[in-house]
């Protein structure tokens, strides 16, 4: 179903309208309609065409669907490192696959850009970013890009949301992996520039790193572009522009949105707007170090994920408006921007709450919602004149 | 300024557009443009004409102000028995001039309608509603509506929304008066229906009670509506139906919308989305008695004040919906509302907090905030397109 909208800021010239423009001034509501069902804990999806995705099922396999008829088909070749939540049976486990994308380039370049829970015998699991091509339903010529090491044994905060920049680079979100902040070691996990983990990584597609990153400093993992990271999973670039945002999960409260600066310290867990979960715990003082504030901070815990910006012509007044789901309020938040300003807070959806893992346009501006469910679903936001 | 919103639903047929469609896509997004200045704690507005007001100051006078001109009059003849904040000296005192309501059929029958905290010596203070004409800037004829005694030292929490319903009667907040609920009497005041704090009133424009008004028994006083109110400031009729919404102020959260039914019980103290002030109180079991939950809790103080629904057309998707401005966050709640239900909550101006204390709508279909300031303004919200 397709809607015309047209809104004219000056009076209409050469136009004459029959109809009472009080029956004309309808307003456009959001409606939930289930697209796909079925899918075990969806974590992102791709789109191969208007109608055709590649989903990742956290629990489950790289799936590719047919949004039209309904089609689900299981793309083979899947590194069989993978690890999730279902094989490894830990209480609130986060493993699986997470985040799925298409080369920008895609047609000349059928790379899709993987994260996942990677396992290795008798040390444990981490974040993993491979690329494979695609063909018949195919995975082949695999590549590591980022391997997130060491494999703990701690089952939380994988990170794994992924974009492609405004300048072709690919950023990787690698979460903290802890669950208690006592658990830290003498110099935070995230504020250690020779952890690979809670960090934001910026790497060519061929997982190469670039010239231009920030300069941490010799001892600094390679790749490294900003720091201070406790669980980011959804990071998205702002159309028109080159700036990145992201969310982060807090422990209690503290989830945030942030906006991507090179070099920049997010703070975990020195400098949280949440409280840590460790009440004994005390971060060590870190002189001279400026942390980043986020732009949003919430006064509820909602566990923020894949967040995306709307530039779909369906709901006129959510034009450029940054989307963000949450897994543990079930709603959908709206923020209106200006510049690096929050200008406004929209939650969605408030009597219709379920767990959401992301939201994602698809080429020709339909909005869509993934589940985080057994029988997870594909839900697109249609517009309903009122 | 004005903007022409047209908005289809379906395909146009007999119109031609030369426009680029993309061009014509321009979002309207809400600005605050100050209007007047200078008021000492706004509380209240009632148009005259669109360009002419009541003000209610909270610390201050009744002022007839022109919104064109910038000219203010105060209008002579208040009860003398007013107090306020100024007067009294009490930390966080909440007393003053609140509700301002025009007769609705103020043409043929120009009574002004106000609720303010009246005190009598020795006694303390009260919740006092009166109407009175006006002519020459003037009120005379003055009539007690309602008194709602006892008058007590306490400062805090006096209610003093008023609107008029769909059914021509009118509508009366009453706060509990209390700060801390270790001071509450063996039955808590807002559930002694012999006391008249802490309940909604309805009574005829002239002050006596309407046949119809449920009946709560012989002992309770006459024109309690519902009972179980903490501290309601706002309360509104939605336009098109019979419904009255009214805002509530928690202690520590707990701030809540409300539909408004005859013979319910709102629930305090026995009852509420927030917690007790007073550790150590435990309110007494109420055997039998059924609580009417809220439409909406915050999960964050805001202290929502004087709510109204909007019905203009300089915003589109803003028809119907339910404005709530509050005290503490500076902000202005949208909820989209669907039958009882709230469907979406947006908060709006967040880089520009100011303590609000009300939003109303001029007759052609503007909205207006007030500020709870010393130098208190009146600002419009005014579209402009991006």
């Amino acid at each position: 179903m397709r809607y015309l909208l047209l809104l004219f800021a000056l009076p209409i010239i050469g136009c004459k309208y029959t109809e009472n423009p009080q029956t004309a001034l309808k307003q456009v509501i959001p409606k939930k309609q289930i697209v796909l069902e079925g899918l075990n804990h969806p974590w992102s999806m791709a789109f191969l065409t208007n109608t055709t995705v590649l989903v990742t099922e956290k629990d489950g396999s790289l799936v590719k669907a047919n949004l039209a008829t309904k089609e689900k088909q299981i793309i083979k070749g899947f590194p069989a490192d993978l690890t999730d939540s279902i094989r490894a049976i830990h209480f609130g486990d986060n493993s699986g696959i997470f985040e799925v994308l298409l080369d920008p380039n895609f047609t000349d370049s059928p790379w899709v850009y993987l994260s996942y829970t990677a396992k290795k015998d008798g040390l444990g699991t981490t974040t993993k970013v491979v690329r494979a091509k695609i063909k018949n339903d195919s995975l082949y010529q695999h590549e590591t890009l980022l391997l997130a090491e060491p494999y703990t044994r701690e089952y939380f905060h994988y990170g794994g949301g992924m974009t492609f920049g405004a300048d072709g680079k690919l950023y990787i979100t690698i979460g903290e992996r802890l669950f208690w902040e006592r658990d830290e070691p003498e110099i935070p996990i995230s504020q250690d520039l020779r952890d690979k983990r809670g960090k934001i990584f910026r790497i060519n597609p061929n997982g190469s790193i670039p010239d231009d990153n920030p300069n941490f400093g010799p001892s600094a993992v390679p790749g490294i572009y900003a720091l201070g990271i406790r669980n980011a999973q959804g990071i998205t670039v702002q159309p028109g522009t080159s700036n990145i945002w992201f969310s982060e999960h807090g422990t209690i409260l503290g989830d945030e949105i942030n906006i991507l600066k090179a070099g920049a310290n997010y703070g975990w867990p020195n400098e949280t707007t949440g409280r840590l979960r460790s009440a004994d715990y005390t971060p060590p003082k870190l002189e001279g170090t400026q942390f980043t504030p986020p732009a949003w901070f919430w006064h509820q815990t909602v566990a923020p994920t894949g967040l995306c910006f709307y530039t779909g012509d369906e709901f006129l007044h959510w034009n450029n408006n940054l989307f963000v789901p949450g897994l543990s309020r079930g709603s959908l938040w709206r923020f209106t921007i200006d510049g690096d300003t929050i200008k406004s807070a929209e939650e969605l959806f408030l009597d219709e709450r379920v767990r959401l893992r992301k939201v994602v346009q698809s080429p020709d501006g339909k909005l869509f919602l993934l589940t985080d469910e057994d029988n997870g679903k594909i839900i697109q936001i249609i517009p309903q004149s009122k």
